[in-house]
């Protein structure tokens, strides 16, 4: 009997992890994983990112453990950042 | 089109409104407003909070503003700390 709110904090764990698996250190996002996971499951919100200097910048920006890979915690920040940038656009909709 | 995680997201920020909506500023939990929201919607990974104390010191813990209320970005503190704990507790049960 999980809630709407629960169950979207499991789709977080999993994307991830469905991403993280595929090459490498199975708990963390490479490069690569993560433009993938972007491309594919995010791309309505964030766009679709082509070139490399973006996802270097993104990395590095992510990065607070300088591993050059993205862990959970880091991919948290990044979700955070998309999420409040969602709020943020649909509060200035409904201000309009 | 949207995929799963687009959804899981668009759900954070609905769940919050719905309860910043109820009283007094609307884009803010007061403590009665987050209290009820952990109760009702993520008492399976948080259980039930039923003294004050705990919602006192949670409160606390995330009003980096100091306005005794929760806003949606101290609101995406709260939900990272959450399932970076869901994480770790799956990542545990995976080793077993």
């Amino acid at each position: 009997n999980m809630t709407d709110l629960e169950n979207s904090l499991a789709t977080i764990i999993d994307v991830f992890h469905k991403y993280s698996e595929k090459e490498g250190d199975k708990h963390k996002l490479k490069k690569s994983e993560l433009k993938e996971l972007i491309n594919n499951e995010l791309s309505n919100y964030v766009g679709q990112i082509k070139d490399q200097a973006t996802m270097d910048s993104l990395i590095e920006s992510l990065d607070t453990d300088g591993d050059s890979e993205c862990d959970f915690q880091e991919f948290m920040t990044f979700i955070t950042m998309v999420t409040i940038c969602c709020h943020e656009f649909f509060e200035h909709q409904e201000d309009e």
